[in-house]
């Protein structure tokens, strides 16, 4: 995204649906989560690793922001442990100290280890470069942004606008829910 | 906007039209604006003074990062120098100054004196509480947000996505320009 | 200052006095200062204008936060209107308001103009090449360091520390007030 | 410290020495090392734990800048992880990933475990209250602070430059080594 060109692209015909998560272990939530029972939702997907310091400096207070900022209802966000390095100790175990100690309270699913290769089958599935990356889904399923690194509160409020607007249509009786 | 609920209303029947901006003055443009040639843009009005610590630290940062993140033909940004209170200080020929020092390139206009009130014109037809306040007009020339204070980047973004969607049409063949 | 190498030099037989302080003016203390009866105090003496910049936002800030953290009776804390360019709209009055607005209660004395000459006296005194500069005095009433531009709270204050040191002396009962 | 008290008490005929260092593991370091061994320095001895966030966001990055900013000859930094919840993820293998992510190179103590009490040694030799915990010992080995929490970079700064300086004696030929 360039500096001046802050909006999305409209879902072109060849938007892909996102790749189910595939998780070994899901930690705040009573049950596993399905992209395609949130359907009707935006989502906000951020894969992260314990130990990277970007992800704790930067990307996850601002997912976290995010969580507070916007209506669960029209807004889902998920968080998603992609260790593709150091997997001794980046460990579930490890991960539930890290999310009491953060007080993340965030739904997080375990990025499923896959069995030929360092990287986990989510990262893989949604081609990620590293960690943090943010995956934008629409309401139809669809990606329509990932960012790896950081990205401006400004531009991803746009991009969430514009999925929370294109959500409600334009022209309804009511754009928030 | 309660912490839940960062979608703006629907445009509802009785949106008003932005009133016109009264200037004695405009910086930083060849000639004076009209918000009436600017429809089909979002427009993000900025009410400041230029001795308001609020504005200085906050909203005129907030302000010019809007301007440099968003494509100058979708979305304007303009300033008002709304002086309600130390009028012999806070002058044109000051302003000139502070623009100059701080390098502000976003047109900036100033609000025309009342001639019986302290508060300058636009700022009464805008019903302004105070400095900083961000006005966001959509491309059919509405105020659809009027912020008084401060507002989260991440909530701004979310607000100026969804007029820029709108203004794009759900459906359309292209959401960005 | 080089990164590593923090601590101020000792005072040297060639340390001058700090010129005394010309003002036309004085805001926020009852009486002018003048340096003389600060003796046997670390004094810092910080030089601003209104419309810069890098005194609003950083070194103002910093000055603030050293007027609270250090006990007055040990560490006096100056501001010196030191207005070098715009005379015609930094003014005392506008300064008045500027003090006002931003609630800055340390005194203040307003650089006396120099009959011939752009920069006021006080600054040329102390041979300063802009704003903000930062001077720091001891006890003794002897300039110790100056500088032009941003230093960290860290290195600052472990600058103050020296200085509060040498004021109380080595092998002294107490070393604190 | 009270806000207008920022200055270190002097040394007590009380000052108690600083408990030995009682580690399992080094990290960064080619030996272990000593308190004795860095007699004539100041030290700056932090503890913290690398999922404590506090120790991430504030109190290692400010002891890496003191790092930093000061002459390693008249000042030494050291690290202590101490460990006293959540032990079996925040192990020295964990530790040593951190330590590579996070691009740590100060010397860094492992806590010695107990016999019998979650607390590990040095921990508890020093009766510190959790994590972060930084302790300034002077250049004769003593205790002269022990901070738990945040404290800020102007007053640590501070008290710093009191023990440098009392380091270099007041009156010798040169402060800074």
């Amino acid at each position: 995204m360039s500096a001046n060109s802050s909006a999305l692209a409209a879902a072109p015909a060849s938007s892909r649906l996102a790749p189910p998560i595939s998780a070994s272990l899901w930690l705040n939530t009573p049950a596993p989560l399905a992209l395609e029972q949130l359907r009707g939702r935006v989502v906000v997907l951020h894969a992260f690793q314990m130990l990277c310091p970007g992800c704790v400096s930067h990307g996850l207070p601002q997912t976290v922001e995010i969580q507070r900022a916007f209506d669960p209802r029209t807004l889902a966000v998920i968080g998603l442990h992609s260790v593709f390095e150091h997997h001794d100790v980046m460990t579930p175990a490890a991960l539930r100290v890290f999310v009491h100690e953060y007080r993340l309270t965030l739904p997080i699913a375990v990025d499923q280890p896959s069995d030929d290769h360092p990287l986990p089958r989510t990262m893989r599935a949604y081609a990620m470069h590293g960690t943090p990356t943010l995956v934008l889904i629409d309401a139809l399923g669809r990606i329509r942004a990932q960012h790896f690194g950081a990205v401006t509160d400004l531009l991803l409020g746009a991009e969430l606008g514009q999925l929370l607007a294109e959500r409600n249509g334009i022209g309804s009786a009511e754009l928030s829910p």
